[in-house]
């Protein structure tokens, strides 16, 4: 064991250069799925590089979706382990605030900076180059590979549930490891046996076909003051109050609660590195990790109407419309909450507004004693010489609902980006070592995999 | 009499292809005054046109504002009335809805098309080329004029009371007409003996330095729903629901009830110009105009946070705000009511927010019976052969206030674009026969105030 270790290492620390540049080539492709910007450039990119570090790789051009760059590297084990990570990054607004272009990919303090570094196109080669280190050094992985790389994820995925129902025998495997994620503060391996479910709304309000004089306001509607108002019927005080939201909502269970025994959580630190002054109900460790991991919520990502530049402008908005993204927790269901909100919009007499589904993926949830998430804690502690932290769910949501809802496998989130670095914001950044690191825990987790 | 209008209209008709290259010259100059848009180069071309209409001109600079066109003609008789009207302008956003680009003057149709053409370029050269009417033709006009054009009337004339307060002895009048408004939609002149007010503010919460991801929604405050959330305490079921609101409002008095009685109200007319399905409580004609006249309103002219371009992107913004405009009826007091809003939202919380004023209009109220009215309405059925609509309020604010308030004048608003000219909207138009009639309105006001 500590034999492969050192030799993937020993390869890594050669290659390291080339590593290094091809996930500047990757983060020099824009790639952002929500404008659908540079997203055929990406994957073929991604292919080249998944050729050139030896594994059979192609693109699958979808019907109505981003193309899969799907690869295998063949092994004489019989085990089979099904790698999935995402090559699409968020927006970059607001522009103005990133200190390098967010797509130049520059090197500078030993980071590499740009959109998508760290998310999640680090924790991409960190898998490529895991099953060229084998090939390098072994000559094959312990275990077949089946490397998943799809470019919606920051979508919700919206084309990945019905790819992979229709793939079922291409992608069979024996267990799934996602590496999509960030070591926590302390530089320890973040492992997750579970994800929050996403549910990505627009509700739009059309009053009128034009912008009018605000004189009008005593009786003609405004959107603006539609939507604010049935947004707040939506949620109050914290709480949403759309009936029956929380009706299937199944977690924490008494084993989430234990595993959260072992796990802090620093608010301090979120708090110093985001500007904010007081989090919400002033929620302090533990009682703070708990609301992140097992609360659902429902977030205003944008919201607009009417006149938004300087100054002041006397106009009463035609229109209006708010993003809304809702966390969920297993075990949720998108479509009957969709089918709960509309009909708690209707009852309130909100029937002027019309609800698009930007994306839905369900809550995912996997035993923590899996043999999955077990590999990936034994490579974490090798490889980062500390023990890793292993989280009943995470506070961020994935298509991890392919693997286990779908492909019925047990499935494990992890990945080897920094903390704190500024995914979905600006100056976005992963550093050298992270990625250097991440290829060493990748290839552990194969190793450990095919040892159980 | 018919002697003066007759001679006035003559000499229109032969100077009509002036009027209009002047109006376009006027119309061409962006003067938005909310961006700070094209402010200087329209004062000066403004004063070019009036100095070339034989009246004394000169641009006013402001300390801090824009500056004021200020113009004199001389009369032999005692009387003065002093004119106003506004050279700035609205923004023109959303410009892809515009026909033709705003600020090209073109003339299709027997319209002048461009942002400004009605509100209020049109109404300005009225007022100029009233005073050229009879200097060409009598050689004096039959009072004293003085010309008080302003840059700022979009941004609530931020600078007028203070320029005004100052400026008390060279103002001195006996009367103010403000020509600053429309026909209505039967091509009747409209006339109002009162103007709401307006206090517009910009409500803004900033809860983190950058954009954070909405994972995080569980313990970080989103100032979007903390917005939303005071909107929703400041107004509710069509009612403003800060404290006290309400307190100082003193209309419809009987009077003005009795004048609303004279006049109707189209509602169909308003709907179907807009688009709208429905008016607020489904209200119509003398209903309709009553809210109209007396209602003081909270409007969301703007709102805006987090991420609003197309697409998803799963963000918790970090700041987030709106802008409100609120009407106000005689007598309440834009100082009194500020202190009210703050300590609405001290007493609930949101001490998160910060309030800015952008503008404050006194509303203010001048006597039906008083000559300017008579004047303008007997000028008015002379001009156009019909009565004209009294209206003991306006829908719209202005600043009269500075008049009837600071100069004790009575004052009377009235003008002479077109119903439904999209004002503050896309596509504003004036017609050539709206502005050539309205040289003959302006001229008859004042020919019939000196006969007073």
């Amino acid at each position: 064991m500590i034999g492969v270790l050192e030799s993937v290492r020993e390869s890594i620390s050669k290659n390291q250069d080339d590593i290094i540049s091809d996930l500047r080539k990757l983060v020099k492709h824009p790639s952002i799925s929500a404008q659908n910007i540079g997203i055929e450039e990406c994957a073929a990119a991604l292919n080249d590089v998944m050729r050139d570090s030896g594994m059979t790789s192609n693109i699958i051009k979808l019907p109505d979706g981003n193309p899969i760059v799907y690869g295998e590297v063949k092994s004489s084990s019989k085990k089979t382990l099904l790698l999935y990570s995402h090559y699409d990054v968020q927006p970059v607004e607001p522009l103005d605030e990133w200190k390098y272009n967010p797509f130049s990919g520059v090197v500078a303090d030993n980071k590499v900076h740009g959109r998508g570094a760290a998310d999640s196109k680090g924790n991409v080669i960190a898998l490529i180059k895991a099953a060229k280190a084998f090939l390098d050094t072994v000559g094959e992985p312990p275990v077949n590979l089946k490397f998943l790389i799809e470019g919606e994820e920051e979508i919700s995925s919206v084309n990945l549930p019905d790819f992979v129902k229709k793939n079922k025998q291409m992608l069979k495997a024996n267990a799934s490891l996602c590496f999509d994620s960030s070591l926590n503060p302390a530089g320890m391996a973040s492992i997750y046996a579970g994800l929050k479910g996403l549910l990505y709304l627009e509700l739009r309000c059309k009053t009128a076909g034009i912008d009018m004089h605000s004189g009008l306001a005593p009786i003609i509607p405004n959107p603006a003051w539609r939507l604010v108002s049935a947004l707040n019927s939506i949620k109050n005080d914290g709480r949403i109050t759309v009936d029956g939201w929380y009706d299937s909502v199944n977690v924490p269970t008494k084993e989430d609660l234990a595993l959260l025994q072992d796990l802090g959580y620093d608010e301090k630190m979120i708090k110093k590195e985001y500007g904010v002054k007081e989090l919400i109900g002033n929620v302090t460790g533990k009682e703070a990790l708990k609301k992140l991991l097992f609360e659902p919520t429902c977030n205003i990502a944008g919201i607009q109407s009417g006149y938004t530049s300087a100054g002041s402008k006397t106009v009463l908005p035609n229109e209006a419309f708010v993003k809304l993204d809702f966390r969920l927790v297993y075990d949720q269901n998108t479509d009957d909450l969709i089918k709960k909100l509309r009909s708690h919009l209707a009852k309130r007499g909100y029937t002027d507004m019309t609800i698009y589904k930007l994306g839905a993926e369900e809550p995912s949830k996997t035993d923590v004693n899996a043999k999955i998430v077990k590999a990936a804690s034994v490579a974490a502690e090798k490889v980062y010489k500390k023990k890793p932290a292993i989280f009943p769910n995470m506070w961020g949501s994935g298509p991890d609902f392919v693997f286990t809802k779908i492909l019925k496998l047990e499935s494990v989130w992890t990945g080897c980006s920094p903390s704190y670095a500024n995914i979905h914001a600006p100056n976005e950044f992963t550093t050298i070592k992270n990625v250097l690191d991440g290829v060493s825990y990748a290839s552990m987790i194969i190793q450990e995999f095919a040892n159980t």
